[in-house]
């Protein structure tokens, strides 16, 4: 691989005094690098943030062939800069790859360069309670071409983007709606990668849910429309009679790395996660019988949600007031402090920026 | 909506004497038309073919939220501009607008645009034996944005491909491989709609195929992966016994023009044509007993292609050598002769450029 350049930007925005809405200011650099059909990724520069020229024809106005992920920096009170799990989110992004015939990346060179790009970035990091640097890394097919075949070009992209607490005044309860008409995914399709299409199949549910006051749905599976899978943009666990059950990953649900970390924080904790089937059924039965204790999302954005509401059909399932001893705010306690350096880092998920 | 703006072209490119690959080659002009929240479609625009500038959060390289139509204009041997079934290509638009919540379009209004762009652009339509000029709207979310709901900004496009001949030495049979382990949509999901998630579905899978020297894969249904769907970019019909069959539309399966037109065009000629579930099994049974008569994909590209090896995991299928009384080899010779105004049009399906 060739030495990464750096381009710095001759005039710097202003810095936000407040963060707006999620995801729509970027930082003044982004970092951008090449692939084409014989050469392999190249050219790795980080630049001022703008726009690019894309052909009318271009592979990814028309087929879908892109990936991406979602992560965040976080500014600790010593002013330390700290990423979660970054590595994980490369080796995702590669798994995606794979999936959508996307050339694989080399994780460690393209992990330096975020380094490189936060480290100029570093003062865009707001430091309020709560809030981060959300970055976006993404590959897009490039190529100008109209057949229906992997492109021969691609783009790796990484924007940055300042975003506010997800929980400004605390954990605050979620209303799910079940959706049992509109499907995500199937598996033997694109369910298990970060890919745009199953963000495309989300919209059209996600709109009508709203429409009814629900904030997000709850995914069943696409064969049976009966077993749990994920909710929009997180995974799900229950806690029905003192057992933890998360959907099993079965190649049409998101391995979400919060999702891994949740699992792996409540096993330190003596506590058993049983990945496995749950259908919508069990939780009716445990909701109608005073089993169902907790129910809550994992992600990255909110990091927990717990559901308060959780409506099947006509069945509206409130569950018990959400309370401080309850896992999912533990959870949300533990993995937050983690991530801000408030807590020792016993399982080696974060990197700080030298 | 405002009139139409025309801004011409101030150097025109060469027009090849033969045509290459296919979709690599655009014409001088493109149709642009702007969508944004509030507004409406605004700013119908015929403008020279060019680049955009594309900020790198702008919903399309995230997301996938767009869709698209393919289409071609043919020269008849009298120089007349002929299209076939275009209104049918903009309300398919439409249909797969409202899946993926993309705002409606004026199809006539559109309509005429395209036709003025094509008049524009008519030396651009190859004279040669099947040859033709292809047609490519498209429309993608354009708003800059990392949330994921509907995008409150939208670009239509229509681009124009100068295509050679499919056939250029007669229909050829295709190698099939009938997919057993990737799904490209499945009942509740896309699969309806033109859009590029189930593009992006089927790269791996006809990658695959390809590197066993398969042209293209028939997909079975999601769910059991057991019902016949349709063929890489084609819709399929099988003859068995004397029965013309063609899965039902059921929600996954693209309702394919070229697909309707086959159907059409049999019912006049007296024949019957069943739309229905059928499994691959019932297609092996029917070739076990001698009794699969036919098989041959619909679509725009080709618009027929008779299928001469199907594979099902270790079952070869050979069809009979494909010949010139089949159904397959008549309607190709009916609807093609339709398309370059050869043959009396009773089905309005013609729309020539005044």
């Amino acid at each position: 691989m060739q030495e990464l350049k750096i381009i710095k930007s001759t005039t710097l925005k202003d810095k936000p005094e407040q963060v707006g809405d999620f995801g729509t200011i970027f930082t003044d650099h982004m970092f951008v690098l090449d692939y084409e059909e014989g050469k392999g990724w190249h050219n790795p520069v980080i630049e001022p943030y703008q726009p690019m020229l894309v052909d009318p024809a271009s592979a990814i106005l028309h087929y879908g062939q892109g990936i991406f992920e979602g992560m965040k920096a976080y500014k600790t009170n010593d002013g330390l800069v700290q990423l979660f799990r970054p590595r994980d989110n490369f080796l995702r992004l590669n798994r995606s790859a794979e999936r959508l015939c996307i050339p694989q990346i080399d994780v460690d060179f393209v992990l330096e360069c975020l380094n490189k790009l936060i480290e100029l970035e570093s003062e865009w990091i707001p430091t309020k309670e709560g809030t981060s640097l959300y970055i976006r890394p993404y590959i897009v097919a490039t190529e100008s071409f109209l057949g229906v075949r992997p492109s021969h070009k691609y783009k790796l992209f990484i924007i940055l983007s300042p975003v506010g607490a997800y929980y400004p005044e605390g954990l605050k309860p979620v209303k799910i709606l079940v959706e049992d008409k509109f499907v995500r995914a199937v598996a033997g399709g694109l369910g298990e990668a970060k890919t745009m299409a199953n963000y495309a199949a989300s919209l059209l549910a996600a709109q009508e849910a709203k429409s009814k006051g629900f904030s997000q749905v709850l995914w069943l599976d696409g064969v049976n429309l009966k077993y749990v899978e994920e909710v929009g943009t997180m995974n799900i666990f229950f806690k029905i009679n003192g057992e933890i059950i998360t959907p099993a990953l079965n190649g049409s649900i998101l391995p979400g790395i919060t999702r891994d970390s949740v699992i792996k924080v409540l096993k330190s904790w003596g506590l058993t996660v049983n990945e496995r089937k749950i259908s919508i059924d069990e939780v009716v039965e445990a909701f109608d019988n005073e089993l169902l204790e907790e129910a809550f999302g994992t992600g990255t954005a909110a990091v927990i949600s717990p559901v308060g509401i959780l409506q099947y059909k006509d069945k509206k399932m409130e569950l018990k007031d959400f309370e401080s001893d309850s896992i999912a705010h533990k959870l949300y306690d533990f993995i937050t402090k983690l991530q801000y350096g408030k807590e020792n880092d016993t399982f080696d998920w974060i990197k700080s920026l030298s």
